[in-house]
């Protein structure tokens, strides 16, 4: 079950559809191809860590640890749980994630059987005699899957030895860790102190001093450089930049527990310039994931934690909560600087005259909710008029779910050759063009904007 | 004049088309149907009391009084209204009320003629003979129409008297009032306290308490439900809800005529959680239509009253407004909450992953002026990848005009076809799925969500 | 390059692709037309000014001073601006601006190379050697283009010395000023002191009262009216409007620069109602550009001044921001109020529904990034079903560029022709209706809304 193409549309994802799989951002466990170990069952694999699938089925009643969410969730019988979600497979109709999973089960995994309730035992089945098998090992699969390379996103305070292990498997893989700094520049984390500690540890940086966390950062960052890093990333509420005068002062109050939630922000605002600073320097590509509120759903929270899918956008304004960044560093042509975005609403509004205007700026594909067909749609229908191609970012899959890869790539080629073809055909560019913008959407800009190229 | 449908889409529509309509909520008068009296005349049927009408005759410079609207329009002769309104016909074009009254016109009063200056006369006269007959009264269009259940709304002070003369009747028809409280809730409403006590002497409630009047609004609901009543409705601007610690102290201050319009807006926050507890207790299935700004016209409003075109929609805040009263009652798979919103802005950012998550949530139909053909195009476009089907609430006319209602549900059933039709087109899912989600969204999702099941 | 139609669209473009131009609101510089000079070579033509064109190149890293902008910029050789121009081309894929230039070259210079960086040279000679021809001076090109009216866009303190002298001149080409206050009304304004002493000078009102102010604005108004201004234009970042009931203290406070800048933007907000009341008694049709955060990016505001590319829209609020303008002087259907957005989320929120109501406002064309294939398309879905045709603007090209106009009205007219085809396909209304419908988009709505009519 995945979308048709006919005509011009279908020979423009011909042309796209076998390129390799540039995957600059996403968040796939680097254990996986550091240890290579089978994954273990079709529930665990497929249902009990994909939000968009056990978010559905609980806004319909079913209780997450049916699902096999959380601890007590641990306990239900994956067979149990994935029943569960074969008996409400219909409520996916017209939802990408059915595109997906559709795609998940019959290309990579072989299943030729519809899923249904009657059918659910057998693909059960099916599935966990295949995940035995050598060629269903991560590895394997990174390597079927022509994956050219794969990012994660790992903390700031993380040691990456799964990463090292990788490098030094003598596997040719390429899978590279990305800097998320978040539990280190936010006050108003409920780690954060213990973060900086950990932090001091890891750099024997002197942390008493504003002076002495820049350098803790700029030491973990070279670290990630290291391993292969190319980019940061950012996952914020609403943005919010500003240059403060003494940072210090500001940075002494949260470390005494003194700073106020507004001391937080504006602390974490100034911290991302920062950021983009540093990244002038070391040549890290900075992403922004913006506009999500997260964990609206305290139950929820506090019985199941972070990421349980009761994360909502919000509206955003880009305009002036990145307007210091931008004025501070926003004109040099070396910094690259992503924006993504939930509230569509910015896209033709604020993201694409941002974008085509600012040297450093590019607008991140479609992102969350959006990464669908009617949402690539949207996005390029609202977003190239004004900011053209190249000051997109070309695509990521964003996902945690590691056999959606292919199925989310394809998902995009098949956007980018109907956006296209309906180009050509209402006479704005002729098929060669199309071919080239085609070829850039899929990898190349995406390659180029992360400093990914091999 | 009503638009085209095609190949698939046509043999979709032909499916779905003579279903039964369910109507859940809805403004019909329910003296209609209790006195079965014939329609006085055309003007009054389809000009005076129908604001998508004169509000673009009055964009355009026409007077309301010249429309028939108002006690100085009462005074106008009918014939000349309806003349008005065909010398105006032009303007109509590319609206839905084009579409809905060429409707009418056509099929539910059988003219032939095309409406125009020239025939307005001759219609006239048509449409006067027509309503004199029997077939053209109240009960007998409802039975024509092939009303399943017709909802209208009601002061939660309304004695019912009409429904109670419906069902005494003997006549076959199922009409049910819906529970209308604001009167009754908002603070900051004129006849709030007049309200009060009229509340108290229906219900012999002790309203000095807060208790007692949360007794007196429990008994309220139980009576209408006694007459068949399934659902509840609010109207408000911008939505807020939140828990007071102490309703009793802000209850008195407002009975006191001492509250601030900000205390008659946070006691309305909490009512709004107090009227979801007892929904969870009676089973009424609420209904919020939020985010209209009121009588933005106050001439208009000064010299014609409420409800005559100058309601504006407004940006909303879903996820923070209605945070507190999910919170507190929205993980019951139990409860029914249909939002309704003017800023098609919310459909992708804020109501389809909310619906996606909470098991209480239902995504309202589009609403009053998105109620028309790329309305509804763009509500499937935006809520369906993320929300499904099964999230939403099926179609309302939510209509004054009688005669519009078989009008309304056709343009909606045309609007499900075209989409399931392209959703087909587009390898998304089969025939068989479109045909059951036809069906889904013509009534069955109606009849579940409003617990209208016969 | 420009965009194909096909069946019904095609027939309704061929009906009014030949239809004369009308421009009722642009940036042309009437010197142009007074003096009648040849334009001075292909870059300071077509490149230099144009906004859409150098702002696309910054973005990819290209300076400001290598495309000829600036006093440094004014060095750069103008081959050498045009040839960077070519070279990045390709940039400009999926533009209007793509569509725009095209059409130039092609239509209105005959070039008959595709540009790229090697024809750039060639082309770059050709259009030198054409514009040293009589038929390519402005006089020539604006009789060529069949324009039957433009308007410029002229500050309240302007001698109008060019218009002037255009109608002096005995050529028959019809060019109106617009009366564009904001200088003299506008207390945050730096200018604003020394633009109301240009105001006395000018007028010989005594402006040390609030009411000799007003005089002196009355004034000019005449002024311009005598030469032909049919118009006013406003250009605000957030709309706010409000009555003061002493506007005198106000005037005081800002005159002795004693004003905060919340009471300039009070009192900017109380002078577009006396603006409106002036329309009122003087008949110009008033408008208002809503919604651009000016010069945001302060490095190339300090070294190239305004209007370089910097300019991003922000979300606007018409409904509060617009209410007290709208309650004073609203309802009167003499009056006409052209409302211009950039926030699209506007046009079914907000603007549709209040022209569909308010007899004195219409809505304004697409502007600015929304100018443009799918910007036509999403304005026309959003606003007509609400609006209908009628509570229009028509087109405005709202260009400095000179030589676009034709091009960027030929966009117009093929985007009105796919709406109206798309509209006759779904059997919204037939093809007489749609041929009507199209003059009336392309030129009979623009005369009738700025009373243009010859």
């Amino acid at each position: 079950m995945t979308f048709n193409l006919k005509g011009m549309a279908e020979d423009l994802y011909i042309g796209i559809k076998d390129l390799p799989i540039v995957s600059p951002h996403g968040h796939c466990d680097p254990k996986w191809f550091a240890t290579d170990a089978p994954f273990p069952n079709p529930a665990e694999l497929l249902v009990v860590p994909d939000h968009y699938v056990f978010r559905m089925l609980f806004s319909q009643g079913v209780s997450l640890t049916e699902l096999g969410v959380g601890k007590e969730g641990a306990k239900t019988d994956p067979r149990s749980v994935f029943r569960t979600f074969a008996a409400h497979w219909d409520l996916f109709l017209g939802t990408p994630t059915r595109v997906w999973m559709s795609y998940v089960l019959r290309e990579t995994l072989g299943i030729s059987q519809e899923l249904s309730p009657q059918s659910a035992d057998a693909i059960y089945d099916q599935i966990s005699e295949k995940l035995a098998r050598p060629e269903f090992r991560p590895r394997a699969l990174f390597d079927k899957f022509d994956i050219e390379v794969l990012a994660t996103t790992d903390s700031a305070l993380d040691d990456l030895a799964y990463h090292t292990d990788i490098r030094q498997s003598g596997w040719g893989g390429r899978v590279v860790p990305t800097f998320r700094p978040d539990g280190v520049l936010d006050g108003a984390d409920p780690e954060f102190l213990r973060n900086l500690k950990t932090l001091e540890a890891l750099t024997n940086c002197d942390l008493g001093h504003f002076d002495g966390y820049l350098n803790a950062l700029r030491q973990r960052r070279a670290f990630f450089v290291e391993l292969g890093c190319t980019a940061t990333d950012h996952g914020i509420e609403q943005v919010h930049t500003e240059w403060l005068d003494d940072p210090d002062a500001m940075y002494q109050r949260l470390r005494r527990k003194e700073g106020t939630p507004q001391d937080a922000r504006r602390f974490y605002g100034h911290m991302l310039i920062e950021m983009a600073q540093m990244s002038v320097g070391d040549g890290l590509t900075m992403q922004i994931h913006a506009g999500s509120k997260r964990n609206t759903n305290h139950v929820v929270m506090r019985e199941f934690g972070r990421d349980k899918g009761a994360d909502i956008p919000i509206a955003m304004d880009w305009v002036n909560g990145f307007d210091a960044l931008l004025n501070r560093v926003g004109n040099n042509p070396d910094l690259r600087v992503i924006l993504f975005t939930l509230d569509e609403g910015t896209y033709a509004r604020e993201l694409a005259p941002m974008a085509g205007h600012w040297p450093c700026l590019r607008i991140g594909p479609p992102w969350w909710f959006h990464d669908s067909p009617a949402g690539i749609a949207r996005y390029f229908d609202q977003v190239v008029e004004t900011a053209g191609y190249c000051n997109l970012a070309g695509f990521n899959d964003d996902t945690r779910a590691f056999l959606s890869i292919p199925a989310r790539h394809d998902l995009w080629r098949r956007g980018v050759a109907l956006h296209l073809a309906d180009q050509v055909s209402r006479g704005y560019f002729g098929k060669g063009d199309a071919e080239k913008t085609a070829r850039l959407l899929t990898t190349d800009l995406a390659r180029q904007v992360y400093g990914l190229q091999s």
